[in-house]
């Protein structure tokens, strides 16, 4: 059970860009190079972070992107919540279940995720770059 | 977020199974039949819920499968923590991830994952066929 890689990026993105100085602009393609993905896909993870307000982009020859919030405004399981299509556990639909009608597995984990998503919204983006200084030297090390 | 195919099949083998006559048995193709999937998938699925002690296999002209416990007495959280490879929420090691050495992201998953299981520990098999009386006929009609 694991996040799509799309929310998993983009709460890598959020922490990487929490780990720059203030103001300090990156780029997709920087953040790309950083996590060894490819650029396309890190334009649909960044376009989806700016659409939700948590990623400024600025246009232009100096331009780049930042975060659009303070690191401890962001909630990672609202983040979660709306980075993810699929929060039901179970893909009951492409699969044609036969229990659909009568199922009560998918009730059960709907219960489950929530109790997934309630821990993940005690974190904010600040918690998780605490250790922030260890964070840097390996990024200027890269 | 979802299991993985393997562990949503193991789940509906076993809601399946459960949803028989105490005694009736049946066979990897019919549930492969049922579930629309491979019968080579089912058969790894099933061997596993075999190793595990949840399903019994019974050789020869007259075999077949059937639960080998009590559907009360199968806890759907177990059976997940035991079917899933990966219950740590994002792949860190195949992207060579740089934040490893100090991401709180991995602590903070582990936790939510932690109440995920926790609340389908709160299920046994019989909860999830509770409406047997509604999920027979279905299976029937096929």
């Amino acid at each position: 059970m694991r996040l799509t890689a799309f929310t998993d990026f983009g709460l890598r993105t959020l922490m990487y860009l929490a780990s720059l100085e203030e103001e300090q602009l990156s780029s997709v393609s920087e953040v790309a190079s950083i996590y060894n993905v490819s650029q396309n896909h890190m334009v649909k993870v960044i376009g989806q972070l700016a659409k939700l307000g948590y990623v400024q982009t600025i246009r232009g020859k100096n331009g780049g992107i930042r975060l659009a919030m303070k690191p401890a405004d962001i909630n990672i399981g609202d983040v979660i919540a709306k980075m993810e299509n699929h929060l039901d556990g179970v893909d009951c639909i492409s699969t044609s279940c036969q229990l659909i009608p009568c199922c009560e597995l998918k009730h059960a984990l709907a219960e489950a995720m929530n109790a997934f998503l309630d821990t993940m919204r005690r974190y904010t983006l600040a918690d998780l770059v605490a250790n922030k200084s260890e964070l840097i030297p390996l990024m200027v090390a890269r």
